[in-house]
């Protein structure tokens, strides 16, 4: 019954999937001793109970709509504790009319690309930047530019470069894709002026800013900064949120925020029978009474994993010049490998180590990261962390002349 | 923060989101005294106690895996539990490896056209045909050729017209939509020598099935027929099923089945973090244990409704010639109305009376439709579908003449 040869339907696809190139599939195989590659959250802080009693809660108090279709934009409480957390962590006044529910903040993202992005569109992003991002830009078949991330964030004086290429050419820039927040991978948190800088170009160019921000609440020090979508006034920025890491990734909830003459455009896109009608009551039930104290305990758990990877960091490669992160939140550290290290030899040891990590050339839309490596302090115990960081740091000793 | 004007995105668009007519939204408003619109699934049958019972048993199990990001395909055991499912009810064999799990059927088949029809691609469907794909095949801007249903199902001579009109413009058709059984709206179910044409034709003129089976499970009378996926033997169907009907649509579970060089293609377009992991295990663990115990009781259930409905039909229109589907199984039941109702009137009448129902034009592609309308027998209990109907026929009689 599936006999089917390529021929058969190649010729059938659609422009975006023929620049697909299948194959690979899931990884599997053996789970590595150290697990410090994707960005899985901490499992030991899922809260179990809490959430069987949740359900349990829910589901006596909202009866058959918690199992029947859904509202298109969302379960309305949850779009309006969205508006609360975002109220309470940062002080932005948002409505439940700007928030649109998704399966997960890459569905989200995906959203956006979908409503403003036909093959061959051109967009700018940060290299580096987020793996999983970047598998949907590629989908969509955009026309990829790249800045650079410094210490202080998103490049701007690249992207004004970038735009003005772009209109020399006669072409619009579709969007700038950009991680404010201690960014994946590279780390740095944007100041107040790049960002003021860039929400400028996007008003200068007429352009869209797809402002990615899934660890906002999980910052370890330091003041956080209004957002993209805070500092706009005119509406040219969508912003993506999720539970994925404050709540558990299995829910797959994540959601725009947008001003709400585009929500229609990106909703479009999301297709049939209203998102996640049972796990949005879930995650409400459970957030509403819970998310203040359970934020401020995944702070402590992931400040103690990140200064554990850091220290294990640090006591092997002192006196290298390889570069480490600092992050002030998230989930991840990136690093510079020492100049005499061989990337090769990186992997291979890390590998008979027994640690899982990302390669820096994954985040890069075209050429470059080989020097680069991200650690995921996220999922590993902070024992495990610490050890882990060390038995990599060994491996790019061990590779290093 | 929301001043966006039109014009400051408009220009930005993709060409599928140019298509859009924006605006509308929800409708929202008060809930009809009988809700005979949408495939609402019964809300009396959902096995609440069981469903929680279920979640904590399965958190039990299953731990922190529950909560992380899941398979991209999807949970295993629930591609194993649809396996199965298809042997039992119908004698299929299939492997999980051609199973793709979605978060609703109606985004599964959305992953078909996002993988096969670019703006202005010629596909086939049927008209009338389910309006909710109807949107999602606008969304992709397809280019829509029809073919009629009779009471033996997709009228396949029309079929081979419509490829043949293609192939002399040089076009391809990327698909054939069609749903063979309990057509929804139409009701008829395909016949087995329908079936075996269908295939045959996009054999010979080289393009796929796209085969919409949400109900096939839910059959009241009448032994099932092979589904174009089992009759085909060269690999050209795609076959999309779901959770919704049989357990609960708010899990927003649903699935194609492909063959296997086809589900990269189409798994491409599911973005990030992998689909439903935490609700895939809930609705394994209940299913596992109940699927056959409660299809059967959502059949009786559901026969009764029916029965109700038609009765309640009957007994107003007797003596017109209004013609009333038999559907042997699903949720609707297709009226073309008597040739001296005035359609306007009917609506006017069924408003006052507190009927919703969907008008027939909505399941048209192009023009046809304005003298049939759909009713769903689902949702309201059997009294109320046997009053409802009774309140909608009255209504037809009342736009007689």
């Amino acid at each position: 019954m599936t006999t089917t040869s390529e021929a058969t339907f190649q010729h059938l696809l659609a422009s975006r999937a023929k620049l697909m190139r299948p194959g690979g599939g899931p990884g599997g195989g053996q789970k590595p001793q150290y697990s410090l590659s994707g960005g899985y959250p901490d499992p030991g802080s899922f809260p179990f109970d809490e959430l069987v009693q949740a359900t349990a809660r829910m589901m006596q108090e909202e009866g058959a709509e918690a199992l029947n279709y859904g509202e298109a934009q969302g379960y309305l409480p949850l779009r309006e504790l969205i508006c609360r957390k975002y109220q309470h962590f940062e002080g932005l006044e948002i409505g439940p009319e700007n928030v649109l529910i998704a399966n997960g903040s890459s569905h989200a993202l995906s959203l956006a690309f979908s409503a403003f992005v036909d093959v061959g569109d051109a967009i700018i992003c940060e290299a580096p930047t987020f793996s999983g991002t970047l598998n949907t830009i590629r989908r969509h078949g955009a026309d990829v530019h790249t800045v650079p991330v410094d210490g202080d964030g998103i490049v701007t004086s690249a992207v004004r470069e970038q735009l003005a290429a772009l209109r020399v050419e006669g072409r619009s820039c579709k969007l700038i894709y950009t991680l404010p927040n201690f960014h994946n991978p590279a780390g740095p948190t944007a100041t107040l002026q790049r960002r003021q800088e860039l929400i400028a170009l996007a008003h200068e160019f007429e352009t869209l800013i797809l402002e990615d921000d899934a660890y906002g609440e999980l910052r370890f020090e330091g003041e956080p900064l209004p957002s993209l979508y805070a500092l706009d006034d005119r509406g040219v920025v969508i912003r993506s949120g999720t539970v994925s890491k404050i709540l558990g990734a299995g829910m797959r909830i994540g959601w725009l925020v947008a001003p709400a003459p585009l929500v229609p455009y990106l909703q479009a896109f999301n297709f049939g029978g209203g998102v996640a009608p049972f796990t949005s009551r879930i995650a409400t039930y459970y957030l509403r009474d819970h998310i203040i104290e359970h934020v401020a305990q995944l702070v402590e758990i992931y400040r103690r994993k990140r200064d554990a990877m850091i220290e294990g960091l640090n006591e092997v490669l002192e006196g290298t010049d390889a570069e480490i992160s600092q992050p002030q939140g998230g989930f991840f550290v990136w690093i510079k490998l020492p100049t005499a290290a061989d990337p090769a030899k990186v992997a291979q040891l890390a590998r008979e180590a027994g640690v899982a990590f990302v390669p820096g050339a994954n985040f890069f839309p075209h050429d470059g990261g080989e020097r680069h490596i991200r650690l995921a302090y996220s999922y590993e115990t902070e024992e495990k962390c610490f050890e882990g960081a060390k038995a990599i740091a060994w491996a790019i000793r061990g590779a290093m002349g």
